[in-house]
């Protein structure tokens, strides 16, 4: 069966997520293996809502509440299909709804970074993009800057700090502080939903188990 | 000035709430002078919005995404206000969504309790209602029923075990047993909001910091 009839057959994958997946490196028989592998390990969990809380509860930072509201709706074996519903779970968000995942996200080198009390999911990604290895004038501009973001949107800035490093990050929160508030609420939510993109792959095919909440 | 004026002065305070208020022991000077500490408390938190993360992150067990939603609305300093907003966020959820906050709820008695990765919260309240103390055959009826109403309804028997003791608690799962999943949704989100109310309570007026998730 050809790769994109196999996702078809899965659970409601929109098109240019099979497109993605085409062009991407893994095969078919490899995302099979691995979707067995991973059902066989959630079913071994026990008890399902727990296992399924444990493993994907900080796909979204330290929101458990979105696993929570999509879970009974999808085969968790199937990782476009996860993806798909907290994408559209999170759309169907009122905008404060959408502000709070926001706040929920930590500042990128700040305070949790310096006390040590990010997720390690977070860290990981600051400290990918460079972020744990500033020099003082670069943390002051960063702080800075994000000082002026909260001061101007009331929520944090957000970005995929793993498809970024700490230069781009400081043009593109430069560049962002000229937007509008909705404009930026929605670039905030895509870029919530590229770092959530990235954790679930961790999941599926680095066998990543992220931090339980 | 009388109580019941003051809180209507506060922002939008529904009448039931006042007339609860006005019932309970606590008067006004002492309302205001604790609703005056806790405001400079918050103000020294430095960055407001980590501050109000960190003191109201867990009113709703493991959902800082409910406070993160709502902060931006409200006098933080009014417990009353925050009470009522949560209310209003949870309310305007679609059922999935109220389905996941349950979810974030650990079982009565559950694997989290054994382990001892129940939040602080989560602990003394279970504690409180003589959960961490049953003897076997009280452990293995509970964790029967918990079982029975997880595969009935797909989320956790969510109870304000406070309020509540060990036998009321597995009478009220036996009798809840028995609802359809709508109104059995509905009561588990009324349980929600009585573990809020209290959580709430317990920071303003026992100065109590919750989990920092």
């Amino acid at each position: 069966m050809p790769f994109n009839q196999y996702c078809k057959e899965l659970k409601g994958i929109s098109t240019h997520k099979i497109d993605f997946l085409e062009s991407s490196s893994i095969d078919e028989r490899e995302v099979k293996e691995l979707c067995l592998t991973f059902r066989s390990s959630i079913e071994q969990t026990g008890a399902r809502r727990e296992g399924i809380l444990d493993i994907f509860g900080n796909i979204v930072e330290k929101c458990p509440l979105i696993t929570g509201a999509i879970w009974s709706k999808i085969p968790f074996q199937v990782y476009l299909a996860v993806e798909e519903c907290v994408s559209e779970f999170i759309d169907s968000l009122s905008s404060s709804g959408k502000e709070g995942i926001l706040r929920c996200h930590p500042d990128l080198c700040g305070r949790d970074l310096t006390r040590g009390t990010l997720t390690e999911e977070s860290q990981n990604e600051q400290s990918q993009a460079g972020l744990t290895s500033l020099n003082p004038m670069e943390r002051e501009i960063l702080n800075h800057l994000n000082l002026q973001y909260k001061e101007k949107f009331g929520f944090t800035f957000v970005i995929c700090a793993k498809m970024s490093d700490k230069n781009k990050i400081t043009q593109e929160l430069n560049s962002r502080l000229q937007n509008d508030p909705c404009q930026e609420l929605q670039n905030g939510i895509d870029q919530v939903k590229k770092i959530c993109h990235l954790r679930i792959q961790d999941i599926f095919f680095h066998g990543k188990i992220p931090t339980k909440l």
